[in-house]
């Protein structure tokens, strides 16, 4: 596919806030988006063109939405493989392809595909029954993480373990899924590396932010990282290798537990824009949702360069029930339009100037 | 009115690209937005939650539409009055008013009103027919621009006039329309002031742009403008001024010419965004169109803090048919999504950075 033209039509499956920002960006570069999602009212369709409603296992109502579309992409990375296989298989241009959910919905595949990548990862067993929990505990000092294979995501489905608990109850809170249990790392931070890849195989890494989670959710993400230069490098090869070994067109998010001592393991990638990415329209020649439209839209990459130091906040619930008026005196402010403000849930977030 | 919450629908009278632009900075803020315009597939729709098409003088559809909007407000100026009054009447709260579009409708009534502010603009007439062009012309020097009250933009609806021209012939091709005749400026320079006023009577004022217009068309903004502090500060005092007696809410341009010895005549001004403030995204804390839209919506105005010198240039007519990916890297690029590039059309611009 050669680059798309103004007036193309940028279809993206998946109708929340990632769906709206890259919807966003794609109308500034004078793209059309329509969107495919279940929903009737989402955040990214009233933002966009047009809006399909459907399920993402209906693959005739795909079919007959992405016919009008000259590219497809994807906010999310629960996208049912034979849904994008589907796509592809009617001449559909998809990007950044069926691999990348392949890989990341299921964290024993995920993982191991790292590894095939030569980036470093905790320890990990494979966990089908709760007696297969003991010996990878004992193996990895007696303490572990059970996480499902798939299906988690913001703390959901994983629960902490040590060699005492009660594995059976463990694995049951876990709906006696299939899991991988995983060695608890001492960590010292955790960055995340956002690289985009665009459609002739060129790559670009912004800074690395440096994440806060609270709850297994993002709370915070700041840049400069503070991370050692050579440190950070590392992590962004590694990231670029992930992209490359994947033929992966877009944006990828690789998250990264960091020793004390600078070792690097990989936890997961988002094939997606991610939230710990969100301060780069603001600070960034190019914004990350800029960049995914542009590589999928087959453009070259715009320059990541960063203009000043900068920290993203996350408005979790009700902290998005302050009056935004309040909230926007504090740095540029951003709201997804949800409609409910759950506990815990991303309502919207901050991006405010450190320098 | 209070400030009103994110999930609030914001109303545009407009389709064009300043809606558009407006539509996705009210989208970042959490609001829905609702377009009114009478084409169906226009600019600012495709970017919105919903869209009305109907005549702008068919007050029964406006009501109608109007009615699920928290707050309505205008992209361009020639919106009916009347319109806007009965919305008004009927209880709409319509921000920035009814005045603004009466006055900046007809050159002669903006004329005087300016002055009525003690702003000092060009010497001018009322010329209603051909044998009252004669004696403005001599008063002026034996020259003059004939310029029709209303509907004029972009340089359409005037004519250049001296003492030996045909002023039957001119005043014919402009429909013999009621006019005024306006003295030749011999100015040094052009530069407009966005000023934004909020519902509590607060203005803030961004740096001034000054710009260079190619047959009528704005080509060029560039910020600083070079224009001395003091004389710039006049043009913002101006500005702040004319937004007081208009009871203004929202953002407002008021464009002047600058004589060698610092003089400012003010042209016109626009009851809007405006073309000249489209470097205030990229280049300042808040830009131009969240600040229209946070002003309207009851809020306190963002700062207008400009971090960088930039340029933005405008993309006319075929200009926009260079592939965008090659446009865009000379800078930051925004497309409008018109359909036909005709020519002088604006259908894009260019941010740069000059610093």
């Amino acid at each position: 596919m050669s680059a798309l033209p103004a007036g193309a039509t940028i279809g993206i499956l998946g109708g929340g806030q990632l769906g709206r920002m890259m919807a966003s960006a794609a109308a500034q570069l004078g793209f059309d988006v329509s969107i495919y999602c279940p929903e009737q009212d989402c955040p990214a369709a009233r933002v966009a063109a047009s809006h399909a409603i459907g399920a993402y296992s209906d693959v005739d109502a795909l079919l007959a939405w992405a016919k009008h579309c000259d590219v497809v992409t994807y906010e999310f990375e629960n996208v049912p493989v034979e849904a994008a296989r589907a796509l592809i298989e009617a001449g559909i241009c998809v990007r950044p392809g069926a691999q990348p959910l392949e890989v990341s919905q299921d964290r024993l595949v995920e993982k191991s595909f790292l590894r095939s990548c030569g980036i470093e990862t905790a320890d990990f067993a494979e966990v089908n029954s709760a007696e297969e929990i003991a010996p990878p505990i004992a193996a990895f000092g007696g303490r572990g993480i059970l996480k499902t294979r798939r299906d988690g995501y913001d703390g959901k489905g994983q629960v902490r373990l040590e060699a005492e608990d009660d594995f059976e109850a463990a694995h049951k809170a876990l709906a006696n899924a299939p899991c991988i249990l995983e060695a608890m790392i001492p960590f010292e931070r955790e960055v995340s590396v956002i690289v985009a890849r665009d459609a002739v195989g060129d790559t670009l890494c912004y800074d690395l932010p440096r994440n806060e989670h609270v709850n297994g959710i993002l709370k915070r993400s700041i840049v400069p990282s503070g991370l050692r230069e050579d440190v950070a490098d590392r992590a962004a090869k590694a990231a670029e290798t992930l992209a490359h070994a994947m033929d992966y067109v877009g944006v990828l998010a690789l998250e990264f537990f960091v020793l004390e001592d600078g070792t690097l393991l990989a936890n997961e990638f988002a094939p997606r824009v991610h939230n710990s990415g969100h301060w780069t329209p603001e600070a960034c020649a190019t914004g990350q949702f800029e960049q995914h439209i542009r590589a999928v839209a087959g453009w070259p990459l715009g320059p990541v360069t960063r203009y000043h130091d900068v920290e993203m906040l996350n408005l979790l619930g009700d902290e998005a029930l302050v009056p935004p008026e309040v909230l926007s005196a504090d740095g540029v402010l951003t709201l997804y339009g949800k409609r409910d403000a759950k506990p815990g849930r991303k309502m919207g977030h901050l991006v405010r100037r450190r320098s």
